[in-house]
């Protein structure tokens, strides 16, 4: 067998991108667990009409089928993209052994045929919060989401050198609320096309709306001048007032950006911001929308994302309304391990190299790893019974730091040695795990 | 959208199920690091044509496409249906950037066609351990994984209280030294019908034997006097002998079963026997055979299984031999939370519920909620300034041990409230984390 080549869009590390991955991956379930939400996991296929409902990004689909499928094989399956579409399924399958609000995190893949680049993957991971409620879901949750996410990003860039981020804040009502009260008859339109303002700039949108929806120079001014709003504090809603536009919705919805700003930069003061150009493209958003982007890293897009749905389910009989918020893990971490930013200063988890004097010895080197084990260090035994410079070299190339000789132990990065006794003997804590390393 | 159903083959588990897995997973990735095994995570995809080689299960197969794929798409995707076919083409793909002896683990979900029933799925999650050389692998490394394994079902056994496991190891080379020392000439059919022991019983092998492979009494007779021999000690090697058959291979098996089962019994004493029958269907595995079941719970097949095979993959210039073994994840977990053998004590991870005196002092709950977890404590706010009563059952209802009112928290099990400062209070250990209950 030739020696196989990667698949675009199929993202994998090697062992110490990994390991920068199942950190982050610890970060964020731990961080999710301390905010009372519970792991769920769902298979990887759903029925293929279930993720075709939408009609949108069908063509995105990965259709699954077994080789040698007979005629009986009516199910038509495949993969899921998102983990939303098959949360939404879950809740509606479990509804009667769940307890609402009902609070959970799910890391998964998912996978979209889109054609790849950097930022966008075929396979790719995500980690999904939402907490959905039975009929109702108050407004307070909104805030509760952002909280988790910015608490794990908080540990991702002070435990692992991650860069920092900002989460922007933006809410559907208001933004309709406000296009309704500038007299457009179509709000949902001027939203699609001033979410292009990254892509084409206000000129372009200016165009958009002009040519498109007619719009006259006053409104099109109006609905750039809403756009233009950032504040990490309140004054947002002076600035929206100054605009001089009155609706019912508008006022809703400044007072839901109000509440969930204030809540949550109590707790992460210029973390974020009301930026009230954000709407994100889905359909199915009807209140408050998050985006978050990596500070210095804008160009990966955005790395945390979603909002309010009032309806993420219903079976005729009962509505489920929710809030959610995914983080990207492999549109954050594949480009910043790929581009050599993140990386590990091992590539193994042991942290100690048992030495062996003769292979008719190595049951002591056994019982010192059992030891070692017995008390939380990781180890391994050496492999072979070379002298003992050839499996010094050994534990260097793996960055393993400290070896065990007999009775002593060597850092072998200062050749310090000290006589070590392996039901005892700890390790310096930075050293007990693989470190992060960060190159910028 | 009517209520959906579940899909046969695709278990997927409540919250307080989830939780045991998580667990099972916790202590499975804890023990294989603490081994110095490293985390490696491949895509779910492989080329077709490299999952239909061997020939044999192709019709397992899952194939995956574009629901709208283009005529340029050429590359045929499937699902790989275990982690050895992806981890053999990793290593080719990645040699020149990993160091050998290569230990790994991969805990990840394969997918297969298959009829689904109790203890076979079309998903399912395994749990593989791998030691990896170039050119050459000791044979000491045919015991580290045994060791490994026993001691994350020992965690499992005794921090969740799942059954205790009997390890059974088995040895190509013997067995096929064996035969040829009878005079066979292709050892292969004997272990392929040796292997249905289980199934069709001593005599109907006797039968395939005879009429099949043309075997006189005597090889039959000796054949099957092989496939008796147990023992956990090295007296198997004596009963080889008393069959009187003299062969180089034979031999060197049975050195090698002597040298696995000390090194193994010696940690674990009790829980591995050599049993001659053990064979594995798998045509790859060359060495070292293991199996593995729970006790009491032998009808759900073998938990973990794997060996030796002197050619894990090949690219011309090197050959990587291997030994590996496998957990199987959802094998075990299905059936036992499925019968409610499992479960946990809370369906969330929160251990104290803040209540809420009004919605405007909501923000206290926050910040007694942000205090805790700033200690590690998990923690949820009521989500309604409800009645106090209502908010106790709301704790119950989910398995919170401990609701905070204001300055005090109280065990809603003893109804013990105790004045308390969230910079300071901590719960029983016990109760830190969801416990895992058992129900036999």
């Amino acid at each position: 067998m030739a020696r196989p080549k990667p698949i675009s869009g199929f993202p994998e590390f090697l062992p110490a991108g990994r390991m920068v991955e199942t950190r982050v991956l610890d970060i964020i379930s731990s961080t999710a667990e301390l905010h009372g939400l519970a792991s769920v996991e769902t298979r990887a296929v759903e029925p293929l009409e279930q993720l075709t409902r939408k009609g949108e990004i069908d063509k995105e689909i990965y259709v699954v089928r077994r080789l040698h499928a007979e005629a009986s094989d009516v199910d038509q399956l495949a993969l899921h993209f998102d983990l939303t579409v098959p949360f939404a399924r879950y809740v509606l399958e479990n509804s009667g052994h769940l307890h609402f609000p009902f609070r959970r995190y799910q890391v998964q893949k998912s996978w979209r045929g889109e054609r790849p680049q950097e930022g966008r993957y075929r396979e790719f991971t995500q980690a999904d919060f939402d907490i959905v409620g039975s009929g109702t879901l108050a407004l307070h949750h909104d805030a509760e989401l952002p909280l988790v996410a910015l608490e794990a990003f908080g540990r991702m860039h002070q435990d692992l050198g991650l860069p920092p981020v900002l989460m922007r804040l933006g809410n559907r009502k208001l933004a309709q609320g406000f296009y309704a009260g500038l007299g457009i008859d179509d709000p949902s339109a001027v939203l699609q096309r001033v979410d292009k303002l990254d892509k084409i700039g206000p000129d372009g949108v200016a165009t958009l709306l002009r040519e498109q929806l007619g719009m006259d120079d006053a409104q099109v001014s109006a609905a750039l001048a809403l756009a233009r709003i950032r504040s990490n504090d309140l004054s947002f809603a002076d600035e929206v007032a100054a605009l001089g536009i009155e609706n019912a919705l508008l006022t809703e919805g400044i007072e839901e950006v109000s509440s969930v700003l204030e809540a949550v930069s109590s707790q992460f003061p210029g973390q974020i911001a009301a930026d009230l150009r954000i709407a994100r493209g889905l359909d199915y958003y009807t209140g408050t929308v998050y985006e978050t982007e990596m500070v210095g890293f804008e160009s990966i897009g955005s790395v945390s994302g979603g909002g309010r749905y009032d309806a993420l389910a219903s079976d005729g009989k009962n509505t489920y309304p929710g809030v959610g918020l995914t983080i990207g893990v492999t549109r954050i971490l594949a480009p910043l391990i790929g581009r050599g930013h993140l990386s590990a200063n091992r590539s193994v988890p042991s942290c100690v190299l048992v030495a062996v004097d003769t292979d008719d010895t190595r049951t002591t080197a056994d019982d010192v790893a059992r030891r070692l084990r017995a008390r939380g260090i990781a180890c391994e035994v050496a492999p072979k019974a070379d002298k003992y410079g050839k499996q010094i070299r050994h534990a260097e190339r793996r960055g393993i730091p400290f070896v065990w000789f007999g009775t002593s132990v060597k850092d072998i990065r200062t050749g310090e040695q000290q006589e070590a006794d392996p039901d005892v003997w700890a390790p310096p804590a930075d050293d007990l795990r693989p470190g992060i390393t960060t190159t910028w």
